[in-house]
């Protein structure tokens, strides 16, 4: 796997973040993106302006000790367009998103917040049902919404309704899951077939039609982990690969972990409507964002094991090996091209999506 | 105190829940003021959508428990307008309104999570003094920003900067503060001066001047209330009256503890430059917002030594007495004029002063 040569591979410093000629002073939709742009955010911003060394681990949810007990600690904001989509809404992803990060500490998710903030003039007939869409998604989820918040903002300053959704979780003991755990060796692990969220908004939003419906993958994470952990605690890495999809996630783990990955992308399940919308719209399925998959970094002799009881779980019944950690090409991601050839696969500069979560 | 002819005063049933012509069918700027509209809100289409307990008792925070620990956890979404305004920011409101809602159930707040949504095109230099501010008033309350999240909107459906934060505390074992625990005789206390935040807001906003400057009382409430728990831990209610004021917090209370409270209206603390400002804009300076200073319901045998500590405090220095509870009039809040009548103190339908937190 670690057979290509890597001093043909350019210096990390070049393409590690990409510069284009852009406006420096002002917040761009990149910005949100998930890709290059957000880390530069968050490592000019907001990691100097609150700096604590929780924050610093960079993981979807902070793990924090509180009254003897070990927490999971995360929050999202949600913005998608439009508000509902093949396969979900807004208040799904509320719910799944924040569900999902706590999941990806190997957390048992617990309680939730949700905040709205409504746009003056939005038909409460949408508020109802989105709201309907967040209690029926937690309750699939096993978690309760607990408090909460609604803002109004004047018309034409929002956009319908945008929600952000914080959830707290119970992480158990003996449980080590961060992107910094990864390690030559590991086997990368996808749970299910991949950009199917992000072509469902996307379609939905163009209007676009592509013969079959594609809808969105938008579901809780929380049972699928739980079965996996039974298998091992020894999982290393889990990430669900949403903004910026597969490719940024792995991205961002090699980045933490400072190991080289490996991936064949003939083993990346994409679904055929995926790959056709995508080729249509010049996108690349590695890019595109899952709401309800995702990707585990685990010890190879854990591989089999794992990929039984991920396939017994409805979440996980797709689930494959697309690669693994290798020793070389430190913090850099590669793929195998099915023609055998290899390719860098760099991080989003921006937002290949605006507005997908 | 309770000598007042209660047979002269409205049938509850008629005031309660005043329903002017408006329309009933889209979200208005007063489902988010914090009154009788937002109840309406909470009532018709977000409770039965969640259904739980907890969420049912209506508190700033809820309190859980999880691993062993109890927990107070709470949200609350900020989009005020201007995004600076004299003695403050809406980076130190996201800070302090959280940690003042996990202070409201009486727990050390321990762990915040904030969530920006921004503009495209909005000056990266606001951000950054925006998360400036929230580290400087994450320090200044003891507690840590462990995870947050970005979007980005793209311009014309946003207003440059909203902010959600999220907070998790430790409810010391021994203390039971919500609403519901108000009773007759409980004295009601306020911890300063009323009216400071929402003046201060607006007349930033509108470009007024007031002679001397108005700042707002925006600050962490955390300490006061861990001074005032080393008392007694029987404090039955706290609050923090933000948005629709003191009159708001107070009908919040009387109505979910059903007691009737009285208040004396020339023992509440209104500094002259905002009876002033008041006078000229309108407004009744009961129903301001404030973003520092917390009412109290306590057993009356603590009243000399709750004001000691209180006023020993920083954020406490101006407590004082201004009602107590009574077994008439349940669940109404009633106020002796400075003339010796009473009136009745409605909760306000919509929105005073919008976006002002």
């Amino acid at each position: 796997m670690a057979d290509f040569p890597a001093p043909l591979l350019p210096d990390p410093a070049e393409w590690s973040c990409p510069a284009p000629v852009r406006d420096r002073s002002v917040v761009l939709l990149g910005h949100g993106g998930g890709g290059a742009l957000s880390a530069e955010l968050m490592a000019d911003i907001f990691a100097p302006a609150y700096g604590n060394e929780i924050l610093d681990r960079l993981t979807d949810s902070a793990t924090v000790d509180l009254g003897g007990a070990r927490l999971a600690f995360s929050t999202d904001s949600h913005v998608v367009r439009p508000l509902f989509f093949p396969g979900g809404c807004i208040g799904d992803l509320a719910v799944n998103g924040t569900v999902n990060d706590l999941a990806m500490s190997g957390a048992q998710p617990a309680f939730l917040s949700c905040a709205f903030i409504l746009e003056e003039g939005t038909e409460l007939a949408v508020v109802e049902r989105i709201a309907g869409a967040v209690g029926a998604a937690a309750r699939a989820a096993g978690v309760s919404v607990v408090t909460g918040d609604t803002k109004v903002v004047d018309a034409g300053h929002g956009d319908g309704v945008f929600i952000t959704s914080s959830g707290i979780g119970l992480v158990p003991r003996g449980v080590d899951i961060r992107p910094q755990r990864a390690r030559p060796g590991d086997v990368v692990i996808v749970s299910g077939p991949v950009g199917l969220h992000g072509v469902a908004v996307l379609s939905v939003r163009e209007g676009l039609e592509f013969g079959v419906e594609i809808a969105s993958d938008t579901a809780p994470l929380g049972g699928l982990v739980a079965a996996m952990l039974a298998v091992t605690p020894e999982l290393h890495v889990l990430r669900d690969p949403t903004r910026g999809g597969v490719a940024t996630a792995l991205h961002e783990i090699a980045t933490a972990s400072g190991t080289g990955v490996v991936i064949r992308e003939d083993a990346v399940p994409v679904p055929e409507p995926v790959a056709n919308a995508c080729g249509f719209l010049g996108l690349d399925p590695l890019y595109v964002a899952n709401e309800g998959r995702l990707l585990a970094f685990a010890p190879p002799e854990h591989t089999d094991a794992l990929l039984d009881a991920m396939r017994a779980h409805p979440q996980g019944t797709g689930a494959v090996v697309i690669g693994e950690c290798v020793a070389e090409h430190p913090g850099m991601v590669v793929a195998r091209t099915g023609l055998g050839g290899t390719r860098v696969v760099d991080p989003p500069v921006g937002e290949q999506l605006p507005r997908i979560c």
